[in-house]
């Protein structure tokens, strides 16, 4: 199957970080392709993925980059598609306040959909939940998963009264 | 029609913020619904408006706070659809860091989609490329304004260039 | 006996933390309950809990939550009680201060009284004033305390004397 | 009538914001009085203050300062009653977090009940709850104001469906 | 004369910080350009630029721009040349923090040479250094430069003893 | 000998940094005493030391407290005595910076001569220069010290050029 | 009479905040001079001074600076005196951390006895108290400069008490 | 051969951050020494060291120092040549800041090209671009390394495909 999202990231150290993107949209079902594009390293690369990332089907991308974070920005620039941000706590981060802000705090007209700092996970739902909006079925993937959330809470406090009782 | 984006506020002070969102759906021909919803001081009306959004045919949430901003993360935990908050630098915010930060760093299952401090013009666009992911027609509108933002930037360059040559 | 206090929190992760309320309410002999409410993940159990807690005695409220912190806000919003915010700095928070300012920074109209990063050990003995106020054996309780605080700093004075002489 | 609340500031430049306190305890009928107590410059004054204040039938103190902001925290040393701190963006603040940071984080044993920077109107309807949480009518004050916030903001959601309707 | 030095920003609305940059250039008979070329808005201009900056004889770069500010750190993944970011602290940015850290935190391997926030003047000064690192004749109008600093300081120190005198 | 400077500090947690300002001053030969004073703990004993410590031959307090540090401002509010702070990075303390803003940020009329963050070796230099300000003999040991640094460094300088040559 | 505290700047646009060290230094009856060194335009003149100005009598050095503030740290690596820095919040600062920041945060060996934001007052005030930690007569113009505050505060009190009895 | 570019820094706690900038320059086949200067252990030699660099042939400096980071700018101030500070964040900073603000935020006149926090690499790399703008080998060096970093992020995209497929 075409796959609807695309999960990219500026360098491999962020894979353990950019793998809560790929493993929750496994659970919600949504197909996704997973590579890494460094818009400082390869930009010519970036420049080509982002050009053309709809043309091939994808329908949302989510970019995840660390310290001065462009590569979210700089594929928004180029990409009509909605584009999620993962600000990531790289090494050489200020404890994500770069990552965050330069990801962020886009100019008029170039969105990017700024996640929490690490927030992949929540990437790949923002990510089901786009699509989504037009699709019934992963939107019913949607409820059942926030279903999912709900019972797993309400176990822990069943558990936790057990201990206090 | 049908709106498909509901822009909501926590007060009414946000709408010189927040008029920007509607003021670009308008260019991009994406119909929307516009009212305050306040997660602190209408609590059960927040709740009504979260739990049957989806319901009513809305496909996008854009809702804007300032302070301990709470409605955008409340309506995201309570609606399957996609939810772009808005920071707003009100006037009881510490500089924005404050709205950016209950805003922006929601806990694993539940996204909120976080502009840029005040950026409603860009919730706005954001709002049209997650229907344009689905919708051939807006997102040719989506291309169309990337193409008018570059055509802009070159007259600028041509009346500096007149300037200074 | 019917609980005064009800020590509530988002996740079973902060229990640690706010373990350190229950631990103090003991000690001063104030009756609590305990249990986890999460505003994100289940929202309706946070809404009932917080709209009957005074009906069931309950006379302050503790609330302990990470990151962009909403439970202490939206109970606060929920209920006539006076509510304690203890900011937890969670694995998913940025080194408190997204928990801090979600909590902090609420509008004019819902007041939440917060303490220190991880103060739950404050929040209990604020809860404890709280009573007091009212209750002559509670403050007592209080005045005790604040008296055995002095007596360990005098007993830490007369140690270091000694090693120092 | 003996005030129930006693509201005190370190300099008479907080005054406009510290008077957002007392308003609201007038709306809400709650006694109180309010004078200056500077921990610095009148530290003989804030001893004896604060040590006798529960002895005068205060049950609460709302404590504003700005800037490196001890007068909190010092009451609350020597105070057995719940002390609410309001941080005050005086003009020597940087942006508040001084006073913020001064107030908030008050070590183990000496809680301070901290609102919003510049919050005194926040402060005194959490004094208020604090005192209706053992007086039936107070708490009823308190529940009737929560109803206003609620109508307030449901005028102005009238108010905008007529100008964009 | 061909220009040695290129100096380009993101948007018009930052002539007036970055034409600092050029005033002093002039003093110190260094050609330059200027331009606008923005990330975001003409990603083809900014690449075409970046890639041939160097063939047209241009040696040093300077890039201002403001917010999630990714014009320097992207040309200078492009160039081969020497960057010189400028922070502005533009209508859109967070007190300058957001231009600072997305300008100055540049990953291993593309460095960008950060000035102080609106620091143009200082950007011309630099770029000049860079020139005269390898021209004796710029490297004297520096060193002259310098020279009338120290004048003008001692101006204002003769000024000083009069009126206190 | 009576001693001159007086090391006091909020909780014996501070000692292993309080620790090195006893040290320098024995290297530099001043004599001082040590103690425990808790401005939120043992707030009476503070007064009696703060108002009575000139009477007994101190010449210059070093105060170090960590989290919203009230020790050094409180003690200055009480004495004539330059009083020294030093902010503590306690456990309970966010990154350091409540205790710097609490230390530093005092208001007009009351200073506190604040030191880096855990810097209480530096405490003791700059005491041993107030004590030096009017005594050649410890002035004397300050020159000596800083001549010692300056070995220090060429003797590092000697030893990487080895490595490197 | 020789001066015994020297008063320094790094720009003559810091007057308006430093000339409040000189007005209570005049109002404490201690002798001072005032004069402009730049560390960064004059770093010989700076040097000059900072090496001998013990030898001509001073026994205290104020310097004021403003953005990466090297004024206070240097003189105190050339000078034996104590020294008092002000981080003054410059036109070029960011809201005044970086002035805080390069004053503050001293190595090891060469302290700086920073003061408050703008703090220039306090700067005269602390200055005075090193003075007068070995000279009576000085010590009783701060213990009265202090009783002035405690009455200043005092009438406010009572004119408070009136407006509001 | 006699160096272009000069190493120096703070402490030889700094060295193993700054062996980074080494390491590249040995690379990139650029000529460099590397010491230790410390601008407040050894004010005289970090002057003399500044004043005369150039006259040794030196084209570029590069100089990394942590906390109230003074070498850089104070080395700025003394040279004609392009120098470039390297923030460190050393045991006694607070998690970089102080570093990077105070040698970013330099005042007009005297600019330090700042790269990222620990980013000694990233200086090398500058500083051979700097030395590359005016001759041919060297710019012929950076565009091959350039190409490396290029080759590197495509076999990690190959690699990961690997694993992915």
């Amino acid at each position: 199957m075409n796959p609807l999202v695309s999960i990219i990231m500026g360098s491999d150290s962020d894979l353990p970080v950019m793998n809560e993107a790929s493993k929750i949209l496994d659970e919600l079902q949504v197909s996704y392709e997973k590579t890494i594009v460094s818009a400082h390293r390869t930009p010519d690369r970036m420049f080509e993925f982002a050009k053309s990332a709809h043309e091939r089907g994808i329908r949302v991308i989510i970019a995840g980059a660390g310290g001065a974070a462009h590569l979210p920005g700089m594929v928004a620039s180029l990409s009509p598609l909605p584009v999620i941000g993962v600000p990531v706590k790289s090494s050489n981060s200020i404890d994500g306040w770069d990552s965050i802000l330069s990801i962020l705090q886009m100019p008029g007209g170039v969105p990017v959909a700024t996640v929490a700092l690490n927030g992949a996970k929540n990437a790949g739902i923002l990510a089901a939940q786009i699509i989504g909006s037009a699709d019934e079925k992963v939107r019913q993937a949607i409820l059942d998963y926030k279903s999912g959330l709900k019972d797993a809470v309400m176990h822990k406090v069943e558990k936790l009264n057990q201990t206090e009782g």
